[in-house]
């Protein structure tokens, strides 16, 4: 995979061979966006099948459960992960055959998951695009492109559709602290693409909405409740108030699996904290006084009233909330 | 003077010989903070009129009036800029006697201002200390202690009075991007008083004051129009709109020299647009690929109606408007 820790000042591919590695790289973020950890996690237990194909069937079965459960404990938000991680266990409940056997249909499902998001993505830009007649300014914040899914990208995709059919006048880049998202990916994803942009701070967005620069504000998200409240990248609820003080609609664009019906509100998705060395270091230089303490939430919940539609691959869920949710994606 | 872009990691004293010297170190943003830019061109001032005091008093005025007009380009926001050339300039033309005993008149009159912002300061940390009367969690934005003033600070000034009553439970600090004032010179100043801080970053903000963390807001200004409409460090006016969404209070603390009763309002205050370098690196480290454009406008306007109060050397005007502003100050 491509360590995107180190984007984007140098391409470094990084080769996974167990899914311990892949453990590893999701936790230290080097790879990251939630679609992109649920495949990510898949191919990891297609990797480890492969790998230890050579087991009887009942050990060969135990060891992948610990590797599931593994899987699982890397990063607590995104629900992708446990989407993921969910198939891929009813994959493997359900395989026949001899372990070689299984292990291949492991592989396919692993696959099958990186092409459905794809797809996925497609049908997202295009559901998002409509809803946009002329040019249009779009501020958006983290990554949500081709490096944080298989491909294309979530709310980027919207942006790239839009780009696409001649809608997309201008790209606000929020650089998304602590981790630069937006600086270092979304802004070389943008740039790949010949797709004009400028990169702001997170803190001046509401600078550029009061002076009539940002038409419509789209993000991903790492998890949505049953209601329509979504767990997005820090900064992203910030975002979706500001926009509601301005008058301007607030979109998030994500697939139905990152919808988690046994989650009832937003408030009881659990939010990571992550290190306060990735708030106090940027690209590894100090940027606050020896011993200083910070708080590093990197996930924030946005209510479903701030939330002007919900784009997935479905359709698009207008004024979220439980009823609308439901008329669109049926659990 | 201390050379702030160099704080926290070298406490490095700058000598300036010259106004050329200081107005250079004031672009450069070596001395920063709206009323510690004030008493920097006054001493600058000052320092030239006795580098100068060998000339005719004709040549010496000449000098003299080019200086004033070389420091008020520096920088186009502060009012504390154009407030302390004004009152040299007064000073100069008021000036008696010989051309060095006009020099150590314009001595005498820097010193008084630096001398004035210190008592200012702490009537504005008492009037502001008497809006709590419980320990209280401040948010604050940017840097306005003792670096960003001549001593105590507007802001910063308040929180340290909390703090010696016993009313300050904690301050969360903005990092404020794109120039870390908060990472670098707030954490730093409450480190030194022993003041219990937490460090953000600015998209933060909001989730904190979701989750109830947040008792009170509190930014300084660079300049504040007759109706109250304030310009602050960029970021400024965002919070103040997460503010009134949570009902938290949001105050400026500004001395009244910061009002502008020449700008009726906000949209009339000059906003400088600085270097886009300043966003695309962090402490000279390079966050954004080769070539992306970056906008750095260094300010933002705050609606009067979004501010609780302006706590001032002279006191808090309640809902600042124009009327209420002058009930306060008159100009």
């Amino acid at each position: 995979m491509l360590d995107q820790t180190l984007l984007p000042r140098t391409e470094t591919w990084l080769t996974c061979r167990s899914a311990e590695d892949v453990a590893v790289a999701i936790v230290d973020m080097k790879v990251r966006g939630a679609p992109a950890i649920g495949a990510a996690a898949a191919y990891a237990v297609a990797l480890e099948a492969r790998r230890m194909q050579h087991l009887e069937t009942k050990a060969f079965h135990k060891h992948l459960e610990a590797i599931l459960a593994r899987l699982a404990e890397t990063r607590p938000t995104a629900v992708h992960l446990f989407w993921a991680i969910e198939r891929m266990r009813q994959t493997l409940a359900q395989a026949t055959g001899d372990v070689p056997q299984q292990a291949e249909r492991l592989v396919q499902e692993a696959e099958r998951i990186a092409e459905e998001d794809v797809v996925t993505n497609r049908s997202i830009g295009s559901f998002g695009e409509r809803l946009f007649s002329t040019p249009v300014n779009i501020l958006t914040h983290c990554n949500t492109g081709s490096l944080a899914t298989v491909e294309y990208g979530t709310a980027l995709g919207v942006i790239r559709a839009l780009h696409e059919h001649g809608k997309l006048r201008h790209v606000w880049v929020d650089e998304t602290r602590p981790y630069l998202q937006g600086a270092r990916l979304t802004a070389y994803e943008l740039a790949a693409d010949g797709i004009l942009h400028t990169l702001i701070t997170d803190s001046m967005a509401a600078h550029f909405m009061k002076t009539g620069q940002v038409d419509a504000v789209i993000v991903g998200a790492d998890r949505i409740a049953a209601n329509g409240d979504t767990a997005n990248k820090i900064g992203t609820y910030g975002l979706a108030i500001l926009c509601q003080y301005h008058d301007i609609p607030f979109y998030v664009a994500a697939p139905s699996n990152t919808f988690d019906f046994n989650t009832l509100l937003g408030d009881n998705i659990p939010i990571e904290e992550r290190s306060a060395q990735e708030v106090l270091c940027v690209q590894g230089v100090s940027i606050a006084p020896q011993g200083t303490t910070a708080a590093h939430p990197a996930f924030d919940v946005t209510p479903h009233n701030l939330i002007r539609g919900i784009i997935t691959e479905r359709g698009v869920i207008e004024n979220p909330n439980r009823d609308s949710v439901l008329r669109v994606i049926a659990p």
